[in-house]
């Protein structure tokens, strides 16, 4: 399935949510074209409260253990806890739209990273909106190159968009992505971007367009790690560290993800929520890697401020 | 080593803190008894801010896969978050002390529980104290009989010392111990108690000897269940339930558990605080067991307000 940015002059919710559900559909088959066996199961779920969602779940790839592609389009009666995360006081009448593609994949071979995107459309009492979203990657074993090569996608995609993009929304990441208990980041970071409003600079088509753009970047950015690691050799000590990388991916994702917290405390989808989580992940009690492996070396970059694009 | 209780008049933090050190040695001892073949390795550490602790850790024992036993007695300042979990206003002169003893038992044989018990004191300004702690059990697969045993012994415990105390703190035990995104207790419960202060019916002395009634308990308890279930027979398929179960235990422990929550946001030592975590764990995208199986039945009895000890 192929799918092309729009180039309408006009954008509303109801072409934003057409959008990410076509974008889902794309990514998915790119996915199973690339991954060569493993096929994306549909899920169609229900809010009680208003919308829904298609959960994608691949599981038992060639290449991908475990894969998830989402889509939600919700809407209704601004929970309290919506408002509050906004810090707006609780009223009955407000009502919110949610819309957007969430994508998580665990690969089988430790050399191929995990990878985050996200993009999302966000209306309150309609004159209200924003976007926002992000790609972040978390190699078990950090190749500067590769790193070089990620960083240098997103930051041309940002720049096509606005020069202060790619500085602005890598810092975010580096600041969200981070396991405050572990002084750790959670991988090399990426882009993060949130509460993207109109203003004088920018319109909702050129905010919009942007998202677009972000969405159409994964699918060829992660195809291109697929590819070019999944045959590199690994065994079970490279298996045994990926199992503790995970567990590290657990403990964001839980304790500091704010999209996963909020989920589960508003009563959202566990399932697809939690389609995030590794298939297997270990803890062992103060593992330390041996110094000059490769495992003490991607620790060693797992911090802030690093500039890997260039 | 053999441990009592104390029969003190007057007990204060320095014995109470005395009697749980050596509690953790006690219990380790016993465990590793009972094991028969797995050490616990001692790993002492110290708290900046004043005091410390000793974790104990055994992991691929005979019948224990993983265990910890942590103690700790901590002091000084009163960190601003500290102060906020007790609807306190931070303040720059406040002393706290704060002294316990921790221990999550994940086992090898799925048929053996998963185990976890708290005893803990806390002081604030010197003049203000409470004891708290709990007991609860986490079965693979629940077994009727062993759930009336586990229950039974806690109740003839409370019972002791307050007639009140069970239901209390069994009520306590079953809303603390949830999974509100699963909308599943995390096992069948126990007790959980926490701010007993004293008052016109209790003095320090009384309260403390309940908690070290709760602390000599564990031993023999989970001994009871290590002995009578970790020559059942299991394969792959308990083996792939019981991932999934400590999946849960994870969720538990890192979504809602508020003493990792609050340790994890305060500095606190992160390995002793992760300690509870499984050595490894599954997810598998909306796993619903058969009908009809043990693993259903043991989801159906994931619910509060289940009389057990009856």
């Amino acid at each position: 399935m192929e799918i092309k940015k729009l180039q309408q002059n006009m954008v509303d919710r109801d072409i934003i949510q057409g959008w990410f559900k076509e974008l889902q559909s794309a990514i998915a088959g790119q996915l199973e074209e690339a991954d060569g066996k493993g096929k994306f199961i549909l899920d169609p779920w229900e809010r009680p409260g208003g919308g829904g969602g298609v959960s994608a779940v691949l599981t038992n790839g060639d290449i991908i253990e475990k894969g998830g592609v989402n889509f939600s389009a919700v809407w209704g009666q601004a929970p309290a806890a919506v408002l509050q995360s906004m810090n707006m006081e609780p009223a009955p009448d407000i009502e919110f739209f949610a819309t957007g593609v969430s994508i998580v994949i665990h690969p089988v071979n430790p050399m191929v990273p995990i990878i985050h995107m996200n993009v999302r459309y966000f209306e309150i009492n309609e004159g209200s909106w924003w976007f926002g979203g992000g790609i972040d990657l978390t190699p078990h074993y950090v190749d500067r190159e590769d790193a070089a090569y990620f960083h240098q996608t997103l930051r041309s995609v940002c720049d096509k968009h606005h020069n202060t993009y790619y500085a602005e929304f890598k810092r975010w990441a580096d600041d969200y992505f981070y396991l405050k208990h572990r002084k750790e980041t959670r991988g090399i970071g990426g882009i993060f971007f949130d509460y993207l409003k109109g203003n004088n600079n920018f319109t909702r088509e050129s905010r919009f367009s942007f998202v677009q753009d972000v969405g159409l970047t994964f699918a060829p950015l992660y195809i291109h790690f697929m590819k070019k690691n999944h045959l590199l050799p690994f065994g079970e000590k490279e298996k045994a560290w990926q199992a503790l990388r995970r567990g590290r991916y657990v403990e964001f994702n839980l304790v500091w993800d704010r999209g996963t917290r909020f989920g589960l405390d508003t009563d959202g989808r566990t399932e697809s929520i939690l389609m995030s989580l590794p298939p297997e992940a270990r803890w062992a009690y103060n593992h330390q890697p041996q110094e000059g492996t490769r495992e003490a070396e991607t620790l060693s970059l797992l911090r802030k401020n690093i500039n890997w694009s260039s």
